[in-house]
């Protein structure tokens, strides 16, 4: 039996543009010191770890590999996807290269999460358990009633339910309630209790994923196959239906990164980036802000983005756009 | 006789920084479908007058050299101004070059003006009066309650009086009132009448001015000897103070140019350097603007301004904070 900790590096983080772009995915991004999110999340998980499984795109795979590299890691698993077929089937290609008593956890590589000693009480509880034959998901908790995440009710270790993004009223009524957790997208379990359970609520989606994962060509998955797999997150595929959930409370400091709100908050005040209530990203120039408040300004070589922190998230609208409008502004 | 444009090309613009600097102020910048205010500005005038003097400084004299020559405009006589002495010297200078029975049109060169028969009939009118003997100012149609103007209190072209920077309840009395205009800095008179009025009103500034003017090596004027000038306006000197004043009330399209909203105000909504009520400004980028309203962004090859079109007035400050911090950035 060995731990396993299966990193899912897929995604460009379309509410980071213009610093995201499909050449250059969130996750990859050295926003940290020098260091990408991705890196951090190597890192984090290698003490906990016997084994690393990357599974990622055909568009990622080389930066993830450079990363690795340059962090002097050599010995690791790679499953390339040919095309996004979501989170329960890349989860699935990491069950079946593991043996089936071997632990997987599995982490996004997009999240900054503070490596203390609560992450490590976490990530061993949920090992223990994970031994002791349960599906387990980390749930976080909540600081603010967000409404871009999922929430747990939870009992201790036990899940009473999932609850899907809320309204702001709904989630206020979560936080405030003290029994919600955030749905962190971190999980632990038996590679082989995994697919067990995913041939059972997902039988389709598993008999697709093994084919493509037994037909595959070294490490890379064919894409025609992968065509058929159902696009299906893990929560919705297993997660939310299997009877041998449980929940692992956690109190680390988190973040998804998912916007440059996030960022923001994730840069201390004296960070000469800032002025004021203001941010600037990824110049070299001079940035003066004059009567305005709660701007991130970005700068590339091709694009500058002025966002109020507060519509971080519309971020999105204008990738969405830029795709539909001028690509190349996005590659 | 002859009617001459004595041109004032002194100043940077600060409030106009990042693209404004000491070695490209703003009235050499080509905003204006390629033009520069001070292109546009000699083009505008050469119609009404015999001669073209240009008075400036030494920052400045080859900037408006570079200008003329692209014009094709090779008659004009220069005063190069060794350190900046405010517009009453500067204008004594030019009286100083021409002869006592020539009129000086003395307009500044960084002034947007829809150059349309209004503009034509109020030169006109300002020439016929000079030529009577009157000392001229043009004072113009108050659009808005601006607060950043002096004001002339008038009847027909008889001045009751000359109102400084007025409050912005009195600002408002004063457009509501229809009796005010604002005061242009432009001005019409005969040069040894200017002279006369300068020598009775500002003696000691007359005294320095024409020591100054005899010993210019060529065209330029020796530093020394002008630190000896007192730095006053010509409002101040002459204008509010003479029996001989008139005032000739005008209805062109004009604007100082004076910040980035009035820069806003002058570009078309439909220039795709507006994106709603948003605009950039000398940037070959994508800008992209999100949850945000009224913003000027500003790109050079150094520096970024991003400045609510509200504040634009305190572009200003950072000039001066620069000035003291980090002068390579004004250079």
């Amino acid at each position: 039996m060995k731990i396993i900790n299966a990193v899912l590096s897929g995604g460009v983080g379309s509410r980071l543009w213009p610093l995201s772009r499909k050449s250059r995915p969130k996750q990859y991004l050295p926003l940290f010191n020098g260091k990408s999110l991705f890196e951090l999340t190597i890192e984090r998980n290698r003490s906990f770890c016997d084994e690393l499984y990357l599974i990622g795109g055909i568009d990622n795979y080389n930066l993830s590999r450079g990363i690795l590299e340059k962090s002097g890691i050599t010995q690791f698993k790679e499953i390339v996807e040919a095309c996004p077929r979501n989170t329960a089937a890349a989860i699935a290609f990491a069950a079946f290269q593991a043996e089936p008593e071997d632990i997987l956890l599995v982490t996004p590589s997009d999240h900054l999460i503070n490596n203390n000693e609560m992450y490590q009480n976490a990530v061993d509880a949920a090992i223990a358990l994970a031994k002791d034959g349960y599906i387990v998901t980390f749930g976080l908790q909540p600081k603010t009633p967000e409404t871009g995440f999922g929430y747990i009710e939870y009992d201790g270790n036990e899940v009473i339910s999932f609850r899907e993004k809320p309204s702001r009223e709904m989630a206020e009524v979560f936080v405030s309630s003290g029994n919600f957790l955030w749905n962190s997208g971190m999980f632990c379990f038996k590679a082989g209790l995994y697919l067990d359970e995913l041939q059972i609520h997902e039988p389709e989606l598993f008999d697709a994923s093994k084919i493509v994962f037994n037909k595959k060509n070294g490490i890379y998955l064919n894409e025609l196959l992968s065509m058929n797999i159902p696009s299906i997150s893990v929560d919705y595929a297993v997660m939310e239906r299997t009877e041998k959930i449980k929940v692992i409370p956690s109190f680390f400091e988190w973040s998804d990164m998912g916007s440059f709100l996030a960022i923001y908050e994730n840069i201390l005040d004296n960070d000469p980036r800032k002025s004021g209530s203001n941010l600037s990203l990824n110049t070299h120039k001079l940035v003066e802000f004059v009567g305005v408040e709660n701007l991130i300004l970005v700068e590339t070589e091709d694009a500058i983005l002025v966002v109020n922190k507060d519509n971080a998230q519309d971020v999105k609208k204008v990738y969405e756009r830029l795709e539909k409008e001028n690509p190349s502004y996005l590659k």
